[in-house]
């Protein structure tokens, strides 16, 4: 199987078996590509914090499960080790934040990863990176 | 009113207002006093990833929440400006998360306050660091 | 002036009066444009810590002035309010090793800049991320 | 030996062959003990970037020695993976800053240290957080 085609099957196998990014927070996978992934969410009533903006936990949810496509999208398994984001602009209800994550380094078991959130205006509200960590196991059978 | 009490109401009113940390995600808020909270927070099935263990953005969303309600606790509004987290032990449906959040700094507008989340046999689960600015406005009427 | 001769004029006067930059650690300027600076330090022997390798005190210090020409190009004042770098390789006596670093976003007074540190085989030494924030005054008049 | 007086050789052993700490930025090891160390410097003329102010860097390569001498206390080498620095307040030509190390966690071949810069007058001047990764080798002989 070529190198896309291998992506594209890990991130479809990862996104059926996430409960949490497909179901409880509501997120689309939009691409899975090797090296990188897009997703997608819109802003939901069960997404407001006290400010009635979207909690900053579902916008680094969003940014670090589109950092957790790539980072496996060679079919290799990874985790994340750390993760650092910086929020620059509140997400409103009804927003639609559009990620885009990609590979800056592999260089043995670690990875570095970022990851641009941005709004249906192309503002940016928030850029993240992750740091990823390669253990034992594949996401598909090889 | 003293600090102790107003900080207490404060995390009380914060909370009440809080659909995520509440309902989707699931979250306690054990205590909320001047520069500091404690929430609590059990693995459930909704928060698994694909790997079966605890999506990372809900460890994250635990720790923001409570960094949220240490850096409001002093009746100012302040919302997060950037986060960063390490991710020491994976967190297994069943677990027991618990916070403790600490005010490292506040010097004008800007706070630092440090996030550990621990697991129920007191084995670090991740270290977080964010950093807040406060904007206009009060939680609770002063 | 145009944009482009600003912030060369703005990097050459930098420079001038920062004798940590140019003097104690030995660093050259490559180009200053608008958002936008290259640096470059040969690792000499005062740069060796403990290891014999080039100490990461002074590889961050190559990407922290690299963010500062590139987060002071537009001739506004700025400071850096916040930094990360990962080291991805170490660093050895007489590696020649290069930065370049660009503006992600500049929103109002706050700036992110990424900066990547390359050794002469093109290898990626560090990754490094600043926020910057500006403050009143200009670097050459206006 | 006992942890005490081997992680004060240790440091003792670090700090003599460190040129970069030890001349080339002028810094002193104040103590080193299992899982900490304390450092100090005296802001020079050499430190000065073009703000007139100590260059950031040397700030972070402060904090960033002491965090080698607290994971490499136990005399098990260790290098730096991953720093944050925040910068609270600009540190002025005379200042004395001193700094505090202290290891948050230890696990497996990883740790996490937090360090404090502060000046003469007790004040933070920035908080720093560093990973650490062990590799082979003693740096005294056990």
């Amino acid at each position: 199987m070529d190198k896309m085609a291998l992506a594209q099957q890990v991130g479809e196998t990862m996104y059926a078996n996430d409960r949490a990014t497909r179901e409880t927070v509501g997120m689309d996978l939009v691409s899975c590509e090797p090296g990188r992934a897009r997703m997608r969410m819109v802003v939901q009533d069960k997404h407001l914090n006290g400010h009635q903006t979207c909690h900053g936990g579902f916008i680094f949810t969003l940014a670090d499960s589109t950092f957790a496509f790539a980072c496996n999208s060679h079919n290799h398994n990874a985790v994340a080790a750390a993760c650092s984001i910086e929020f620059l602009k509140p997400a409103q209800l009804g927003d639609v934040l559009s990620t885009e994550g990609v590979e800056q380094v592999l260089s043995g078991r670690h990875g570095i990863y970022d990851v641009k959130v941005s709004n249906q205006r192309g503002e940016t509200v928030a850029l993240f990176r992750g740091k990823s960590a390669q253990i034992p196991g594949t996401v598909v059978n090889p």
